[in-house]
């Protein structure tokens, strides 16, 4: 087997060595002669399996106390309603950085009260909205909270400051969960879904600050109450055992690399291999999102027409070089250069471009 | 490795030879040089898979047209809530046949108004109310729908004969799911949490009518309306990629063993071995549940104290028979026996429990 490059926008490349050990170990979970998805989620090995992964996420985020580590489904999505059905109750406002920042207020509005705060929209999401002089901006009255997406999958953009207010900050971190550090105490609320930087989709995991849980509503169906996740420590229902498992080695995985500081110090050097094909490139690949709002994750550019990105990405394709091709909403190309995605992966991807740069400049 | 003679009630065994083919190809997906973790949903690779996964389904069941076949996360709880969120309207008539009908009913009377139609909590939960001799029950006006819980994991019953209706018939199937054929035209609505016979934990398959849909309230978050994942092909969002092809992988295992049919004669005499010792006991093991209602895929006893169901488990762990224990909710022994439990470890089982009676009886 020739192990492909993957550049996919998720479900993404996972780390190899992960893989292998998951294969390995799949008959046999620690010697109980059991596989992973055959053993309770009511066993001590489960228990002790989803209470190590919550650890490691703690500590790889230095997640301070006063916060609770919780593994939920149903993908972001589930989110954008789960904030609102939660802690909605006057006026959420949303900052709109893209088609997910959109999706997120438009579920919400069902439940009450929204509004836009800020906006890239005028420029096809090429940018994060500027932080006001001020140190930032200025809420409607009785707003419960600002709603932020920190990754922009489809447009490229990344949030590299973070706005601070008087209201709690909830932030959809799907795309760059894991992926570099992030002060959590200046959030109140944070969801990603796993199937971009660590694990197969089918699980979301949620940090929330206890002093958030008391403004929460308890006259919804105690499945949609956060507080029930946190009382039944996420095992009020069957979790996604395989998911959280996986989950849990990737964490093992990013410590073992050094942790967090250590990976965003790789994610960088990946990524910047990329942007300096697209700013050397004379315009050949002409970069989306501005330079100063760039995603380390999702790294998009345009070229000259439709027809030359579809040929480039078929190209590619020959390459063993998978996933290049744009979201279909929004056309162009994307390369995504989660955690996994190799500097291997991405040296060659680069040497590609400029490779079918020259081919192609020249002949015109 | 020895492996164990897995009866846990869910997640539960999963056929040997399905988790061998998963473990064989972990790392190569079909020639594409990725894990079947790392491909997109939007891939052809996946969407060939998601749909001969719901082919598989609906050959195993005979679904007939005017049918739908959705893949959804958040397990049976979900469904508690999104049944009712969809379709409850006026009011919802629900037969309480266990502690899984009682959360299906009280999750939905956060949406409407509900009624208990049947119920045998008066014989704590040990039979399936008889239709009456009218041939069925008699709707208060304006029912929009009628629930049933088809198989009661916790207290071991499971119906076996199914009402008919003038108003659609939802059920939850979620633990004897492709374990016998069931008359699908019979529902209008059928969902199955996958991680007792099926897969692993993550998943919901859900079989809808496409009649009951026109019913379906469209003034909910889409991602909480069933006409989403029809009309996206259940690919709204990320669905749980893993979840799903195991699932798939399953249903080629039922397919090739012989059907429904086929597997339906196999767990009746893989419970009938089970039954045969607590029938054959004098009294040393007491069934729960009576003998018309008795569920093919949990078998639930009591013994004479506490202490000795709890000395019978410790022994059974001994002999590598796991998962015997009752639910922790009502106590006592329950074994499952699902689809993927073999002949021999219900022999295995049977000749311990014989031994284990000869050992303990004579003490007495």
């Amino acid at each position: 087997m020739t192990r492909a490059h993957i550049f996919n926008p998720g479900p993404a490349a996972m780390p190899l060595p992960v893989l292998k050990e998951v294969q390995q170990e799949f008959l046999d979970y620690k010697g109980t002669g059991m596989s992973i998805v055959e053993i309770s989620h009511r066993s001590p090995e489960y228990q002790e399996m989803q209470a190590e992964t919550e650890q490691d996420i703690k500590d790889l985020l230095k997640i301070p106390d006063g916060y609770h580590v919780l593994f939920m489904q149903g993908g972001g999505s589930m989110q954008f309603i789960l904030h609102a059905q939660n802690f909605l109750i006057h006026r959420g406002a949303y900052i709109n950085t893209g088609s997910w920042a959109t999706k997120a207020e438009a579920a919400a509005s069902f439940y009450g009260e929204t509004y836009e705060l800020a906006s890239s929209k005028d420029d096809n999401f090429s940018y994060i909205p500027e932080i006001p002089a001020s140190g930032t901006w200025v809420l409607k009255p009785d707003t419960d909270y600002v709603h932020i997406t920190v990754n922009n999958t489809i447009h490229g953009t990344e949030w590299w400051q973070f706005p601070h207010f008087d209201v709690p900050l909830f932030a959809d971190m799907s795309s760059d969960f894991l992926s570099r550090p992030v002060d959590v105490s200046n959030f109140d609320l944070i969801y990603a879904g796993i199937q971009k930087n660590v694990g197969p989709a089918g699980c979301v995991v949620v940090i929330i600050k206890d002093e958030l849980l008391r403004r929460a509503r308890t006259d919804i169906a105690p499945y949609l109450q956060y507080k029930t996740f946190v009382e039944k420590d996420s095992t009020y229902n069957t979790p996604p055992v395989f998911n959280i498992y996986f989950l849990g080695k990737v964490a093992k995985w990013l410590k073992n690399l050094g942790g967090l500081d250590a990976m965003y110090e790789i994610n960088k050097e990946k990524a910047g291999l990329i942007y300096s094909v697209i700013d050397e490139s004379d315009g050949f690949y002409k970069g989306h999102a501005r330079p100063g709002s760039r995603s380390l994750m999702n790294i998009t550019f345009n070229m000259a027409t439709p027809e030359l990105e579809a040929d480039f990405a078929a190209e590619a394709a020959k390459q063993n070089l998978i996933g290049v091709k744009g979201h279909r909403s929004v056309g162009g190309c994307r390369v995504s250069t989660y955690n996994a995605v190799t500097m291997d992966d991405c040296k060659v991807l680069a040497k590609f471009m400029r490779d079918y740069q020259h081919a192609h400049a020249s002949r015109s």
